[in-house]
């Protein structure tokens, strides 16, 4: 269930891996990445502090990288970098992170503010004592930045048809506009008693029911996002994970321009992907369209819901984004966003690492917590190991990865602490 | 919020360890203990895996005796005990777990099923190689019992009315019909701008809006069980727990009766709260009214709900409790309840513990996950010292307890293993 990245990715997988597999893809949308795939700012980033969540992303665009170089398949994936923009306080907060990371591999950059100010010599990253907007907004000068390298961005519609396409090639159907109502449970041994599955019977997940009809298979996979928690709490099966409305606002304009093809950070020049302290907000640079992409990371405050159509809110960008991103960047004075959509974070709000588990013989692949996209690949390695009841995963290059730590009751993942 | 047993536990070990503190008890029902809370089957056991469980719930067993033996506050509460009725394979998975539970000073009494049979004359342990029902059911013979001894039943009210009234001596104020809306969420510093806070504003819960009118706090603390989801949904915090329906029927007769008054077991002559393997149905025997009260514990196909007023269905105990409870013990042959009701578990589905954080300056308990009552002494001076920005909490007996192992950063606790 779900033609979005991780079902797409669990699909082609599993077809790879099980071969003589009959695989049906289904999805209510009329065609692929449609749900909030479709409302990614598709980042790729590395630099995760948990383990599990490095692991997945590196070998996620390892693959990528291998797709685009090697199978000539454009995903427009380049390599400008995530920028963390750093106060005083957050460099002495990340120091062991930071040194944690380099001791991993993990290629970073550390730019001192004086550099920055150099690269960007219209922005504001040093603040007056005087000023008063921004202690209200609890800003502080930046005095650092810290880039990753292995980082950037990729076009979610270019992956999502990849994807798709070796699908068909290997004989599995996608069928969409089909949409599932509910998940078949049934004894194992049906006796035709009222409510079965009862108390002392097996239960056992069947098939989806679907507006076209009743589906049956020998193993489901749910991967639908959002949409999963409401099919899982009809048949008591903790999904694990809340969702909350993810807005994105494009900007651009002669300014916004100017910082956009900043020069110094990458070979594409132009800005990486950009993270504003303390409150974490975002621009995420589109160098084809001449644009920035921003938005702003989980917060409380902001209410779980799912909604089939979010909206994304002017008052959003007017208050809650805007006047933080103009203070240190004047380039967006007046800037008012000419597009803008909604989608949702399905956020694993424990551990920020993804779940992927079994129960009653569904598999559930959820949590991705708005790294969903920059982790699809290993995602849809491991669920598709989990179908066939293998416990040891393989990751693109090789690396083994044991499929009960992303579960529930043998979960073993460490604490996200590197949250944009 | 919430003038269940665990918000009453709370406001009283406020009261008492913060002299001086006012104290506001709001519920919307007419008086105290009528939501979930009144519809407990009120057993207390100190059989727990989890180390952090087992202090929970010893320490709470040990006030309560407090307060009936020293105090003179009958709570009726007995030591009848928990019978779990083992098959051959629960005996050999239950060793390791039986043996450290005795390490760690648990008492408990093993029953060969020798014994089992003379006290249970009537009842049918060993079923036979013919027993096609039994089969379909999924039922071994029974072969063992594993008794804990500090186990049994109170009187769920009792327990409730000695914290109202001792809330009220200590000049609590508790009001009933005031229903809580929502929280009060603002910025610490407020602006006057739309839909504060917003994103680079610290949010704080402030207070609450009830049918009445706003009510501020310095502190606000919500044990609303779960009626608390929906609440902090609205503000984009995690409850982190699932709400699912729990039925119990009431049944007595001529022949139910015999089993109820069971000599051996214990002094009050009667049997004591026993669970039928392997699905977990439960009998807990009220002496006083010559009945049991029959449920079962969670299972997957229950769908997860909160229903303001749950109905328990025959049908629940007609084909998934009746045909398993009358298999092994006839004395309930074509006995029908004659009294039932519903309420909701309350449930951590990961690891079975409760969950005691705070966020956005709210204390937050719930995930009580069908042991609350004989826990709540021991959550409520939790969230005394918690509410008190205490690290440590010092639980009945002087035993310390550290605060932060029931939150979700730093928590530290072992899935429980023994589920009924």
């Amino acid at each position: 269930m779900g033609a979005g990245i991780v079902g797409l990715a669990s699909a082609y997988h599993i077809l790879s891996q099980d071969t003589g597999r009959r695989v049906l893809v289904l999805d209510k949308a009329a065609s692929a990445g449609q749900g909030d795939t479709a409302k990614t700012v598709a980042g790729v980033r590395n630099t995760f502090t948990s383990e599990v969540n490095r692991l997945l992303s590196e070998t996620s665009i390892d693959f990528y990288t291998h797709v685009q170089n090697d199978l000539k398949i454009d995903l427009h994936l380049e390599f400008v970098g995530y920028l963390w923009l750093l106060t005083d306080k957050l460099v002495t907060r990340l120091e062991p992170v930071v040194s944690r990371l380099r001791k991993d591999g993990v290629a970073l950059k550390f730019w001192e503010g004086k550099e920055l100010s150099e690269m960007l010599p219209q922005a504001r990253l040093t603040l007056d004592s005087g000023d008063e907007e921004g202690k209200i907004m609890r800003l502080s000068s930046i005095t650092a930045g810290l880039q990753g390298l292995k980082c950037g961005t990729l076009a979610a519609e270019k992956l999502v048809v990849f994807y798709e396409q070796e699908i068909r090639k290997l004989g599995g159907s996608i069928r969409y506009r089909e949409c599932v109502d509910s998940l078949i449970v049934e004894p194992l041994q049906k006796l035709g008693l009222p409510k079965e599955p009862l108390v002392w019977q097996e239960p056992k997940v069947m098939g989806v029911k679907t507006d076209h009809g009743e589906i049956r298979a020998e193993r489901t996979v749910l991967a639908a996002g959002g949409w999963s928690t409401g099919l899982l709490n009809s048949v008591g099966i903790d999904s694990h994970v809340r969702a909350k409305k993810r807005q994105v606002f494009v900007v651009k304009g002669t300014s916004v321009s100017k910082l956009l093809y900043s020069k110094g950070f990458n070979d594409s020049a132009v800005l990486p992907l950009t993270i504003i302290p303390p409150h974490l907000i975002y621009m995420k640079p589109n160098r084809a369209e001449g644009t920035f992409w921003v938005g702003v990371s989980d917060y409380v405050g902001g209410a779980f819901t799912f909604e089939e159509e979010p909206v994304a809110e002017d008052d959003f960008y007017t208050y809650d984004i805007y006047p933080v991103m103009s203070h240190y960047f004047p380039h967006f004075k007046d800037v008012r966003p000419f597009n803008k959509w909604a989608g949702h974070y399905d956020l694993n709000t424990i551990d920020g690492n993804p779940y992927i588990f079994e129960e009653s013989g569904l598999i559930i692949a959820n949590g991705t917590s708005g790294s969903g996209m920059m982790k699809a690949d290993a995602i849809g390695r491991i669920v598709a190991a989990a179908q066939a009841n293998k416990e040891i995963a393989t990751l693109y290059g090789g690396k083994h990865f044991q499929v009960a730590k992303l579960g529930i009751e043998s979960r073993q993942v460490e604490r996200e602490e590197f949250v944009i």
